[in-house]
């Protein structure tokens, strides 16, 4: 049984970690902290938690969570916990980072990427990166894991393994990403705004996006092959979820690239595989920790289509994946919807 | 040709209003202010408006808007346009007040409803209630109009006829109204995020709502009874429109009942009384100007239904009816849908 | 461990049955049957089953399902079921019926509500009313449930108890309920086409809806009372739940109201009753197995409001906490959130 | 004063197509016809043109059509109208087609592409393309017109100037397009479901939407070079409007492509060019006649946003842009919002 603690249990993602970890059998949640809700308990914000999980929030005490916790996971807004991370990683607590600051292994890049002066540039190399299908052997050693959103989920996971065989031309990659809105966070906005979204579709972050880097970057790690991604995110009138309509090119048969696929995912659960003309639909997915991934071709193009729930896959649900490998369980010990 | 402007053109109401002025043929937009985005266009915030409605948006000065406009529409939140109000009046400037400000005429029930003094309680009582079909005659010769918001038009016009011909029975009024997010306004709130209004379905206000005590006051004043109805409102996950189910008894059969409205409605086309079964609904009215109104009845039973569209008839639209009335046209010139 | 059939698996509330059951530790799914779709898998039709369920659909052969069930779920639309039923009741397979057809105990009810004969007027004496919390004991030794659908559900279960205890008055109730689409069934018609249901919002079957007489009927059984409740329900832009808001009159005080629901309700999980001020919504118990009740008192004045999601409460989890109870199992064992 | 007749008047394009024409003030609505609801009013089917449209619906009966019809709107599905177009046009009624039936001018493609027999291949190569601005020679001298669909016009506005011009590299077009569901038609189908659609994001059609043909053989027509365009449709939940983001390269700088969208559609005021990071959206254009089109360099690299209403610029309005060009008006006349 071990003693897990939230840091940032009231955002989006960290309320879907505290559904899921309620109901792991070998979880006692211990510490939820909340800036904004301190003292009222995590069901009064999230009301469907109600005699599930009525733990009072409490602001964050460093010393405390690192005493009584065996693993932190920390769902704090981009650069507003790096300093945490690194305190608990220095008192030895097993962490699992689901901000984007120990995610890139290149300094340089994180600064120009997101605006800011990395503190703690000595822990980057350190970082694990938690896409837990295919770093799972790093992840099952880490002390530190970096765990990934979910445009790179939904991206790398199609592509990694198919870059790394040579089957598709790493020089033609276009990802349009289709995100529903819980992916923007919790915080009230304009952006946000119930009547701004509905009945609404938007592009944004043209040729700008941050996590466009990101997916370079863990390219070259994972496949050695440098490349240049165009990748556009839109926003869509939906709370959960995330397709990902990926183009790009390959002179492999269709059986070959899924091949690839099969043998990298194989006994990889939260992986599912579509074939005959079976196409990976946001409905499919939604409140499940599955990707559903599947690949089209018509002579030399290709066309790949993914899915997956941005706040499970792409967020809680990959989370709890990194700390079951690294606990040793199966990767998707607990995780809904059957497991 | 009348030069017209907006106070407070950003929000969903005043923008609204914009959209119906813009192509009213004897109206010429003049000042539109707005306290968050002085010195964009209308067209920047709200892009549907390009080409259409390109304005700068000024911070409000009340001499430069009482010099330059032969009528003003207030769009400010309740209690912040109070003293503008009044101001724009001293200076003889047509007003058409579309916040709660001056809708109620007894001071006590205002200040113990909204919380706060009223600063000009002498105006109170010069303001005309704007419900344009049922206070048209005050209306064609007010200089200040108070004009009622969504819930209680939607109420209001199926009652006040029925019970000033004591038709119902005024000890049994239960208005159950389930109102769309443009309502809540255009400032991003946790209640507003789309992530709570999607998918989810809220009452609010049980028993405290600042409109009942409107409703109340109303019915008052155009039927000289008193009532104390119940009244709840509902949040749904729609942007535009609002249901009311209203539940009262009657002794009077269901002709005399739609007599009643027939003679309170003839030429006043922006009511649709609907008989035959048909039952009223938020699709069939929302971006227009209507209300429609329909009658059910077992035994004494009586279940009234009204939809509307509470930034046209709930607000805008309304309001550019009793500009019509005081100028002297057709109560529904450049109204939408085809007037 | 026992052999479960689900008859009409294909449906909303079948395919919600079959995510509850392959779940649950002492079920083993046994045969599921379509009519639309034998021969395909029930993860060909609902694809977020993929890996968790793919049994194939079949044809129903009521002699196969007789034989290899120790249970049988129906999920067959009104009436259309009624001879399948009647004929595993007689092979002495435990049966829970999610159909209307033997809900009634009174033949002739039946038959001017749902306008056609009862073909098995022996069975409706037997069959046990299966609003799980209410009829614990009966169902504990039930043959044949007829489990109870949305509305009154939704209606019931806060109503019954203070009927009973005579703390309401029975001349006045008034229900308004609003419900999501999945209520209306999986058949595609004009009324659930997307672009009929977004963005409107509407009231239907005023005065002469079928589960009224339902409600009636169940009152008198269990409290000994003859009521004319008013329901109006109607059809509202979400997938999942309903909220009824409840309109009623009490000489007694909030204390002892609740204190009524209190004693009903101790010790039934899928019951929470809010206090201090919250009030239910269908965002809190969407996806669960849960109905939140909470009431609301001014003078004589009663409002209550109740929510639930209409295809688990309403239906799938209420059947399966009626199975529950007859094997003597908690009676939410497996269910949804995190039993 | 014009005579004007819809055929199929009840779909979602046909209904829309009244609800501008009711306010043309050259036109009178003559005969509409409904296979499914003859007899009934149109107002019976779409409530909001109550008082505002109230025209009975009839049977198709060509001769009366073409005697009492200066010109006719086609809106029937794709090749069930074929004949009733050709004897129309056999009659000398001015036609406006909003079927594919005659978008081709080649019957082999038509044929592989619908899998089914053209039946009138001769009228083919009359009929003119109805892409408003681009073919607006064409269209004032045409006796038939063949009004194109969402996708084309959502991909081809954009495409068609750069093209011709040989900004951009033909080689590489690839069109990811969202569209909302009335594109689907009002026909009640599983697809459509509310429940269906609802939190779900889908792609389909990959590689073999019948509209990928068409734009292939429109830029042929239109700039004379031969592409292989790479379309990938998606259904949103949303009702109106459509958004495509459109990958392609170039050598030509922004300022040259921005140059050449400005001299294609100088003086077509249904076409917004949008600068300054702008960026199109699906809320900024439902409802209205427009398309908003921006576009994005990153080195050789180029994406192209579109959005556009698909019952409006793709259907309705452009069909109406038609009518409004052949008969010598502005090409806008009457369209919402404002013209």
């Amino acid at each position: 049984m071990y003693n897990i603690s939230v840091i940032g249990a009231t955002g989006y993602a960290g309320a879907e970690l505290v559904k899921i970890l309620v109901r792991h059998p070998d979880v006692r949640l211990n510490i939820l902290t909340s800036e904004s809700y301190a003292g009222k308990r995590i069901s009064d914000i999230y009301p469907e938690l109600n005699s599930i999980c009525d733990i009072k929030l409490s602001e964050l005490d460093i010393n405390a969570v690192a005493e009584s916790s065996d693993a932190v996971f920390l769902c704090l807004p981009h650069s507003a916990g790096m300093d945490t991370s690194a305190a608990l990683a220095a008192k030895k607590v097993q962490v699992f980072d689901l901000s984007a600051d120990y995610r890139l292994n290149d300094q340089a890049l994180y600064e120009s990427t997101y605006k800011t002066r990395h503190r703690h540039p000595e822990l980057l190399n350190n970082a694990v990166y938690g896409l837990a299908e295919l770093f799972q052997d790093d992840i099952a050693q880490a002390d530190f894991v970096a765990v990934p959103g979910c445009y790179p989920t939904s991206v790398l996971i199609p592509l990694l393994p198919l870059i790394k065989e040579k089957l598709i031309d790493p020089s033609l990659l276009i990802a349009d990403s289709k995100s529903g809105v819980s992916g923007a966070g919790r915080k009230a906005t304009e952006t946000t705004h119930y009547c701004e979204i509905n009945e609404n579709f938007k592009a944004y972050g043209l040729f700008n996006h941050r996590h466009k880097p990101e997916m370079d970057n863990i390219i070259t790690r994972y496949a050695g092959i440098h490349t240049d991604i165009t990748f556009t995110p839109h926003l869509a009138p939906f709370t959960r979820g995330m397709l990902s309509t990926i183009y790009t090119r390959s002179k492999a048969d269709y059986a070959t690239l899924i091949s690839a696929w099969q043998n990298a995912y194989a006994a990889k659960p939260a992986v599912r595989i579509l074939t005959d003309g079976k196409i990976p639909s946001v409905g499919a997915v939604a409140g499940t920790c599955f990707i559903d991934i599947a690949l089209f071709k018509d002579g030399d193009k290709v066309i790949i289509v993914s899915a997956l729930d941005n706040l499970m896959k792409g967020a809680a649900s990959q989370a709890v994946q990194c700390f079951n490998i690294r606990m040793g369980y199966s990767s998707v010990k607990s995780l809904r919807p059957n497991f």
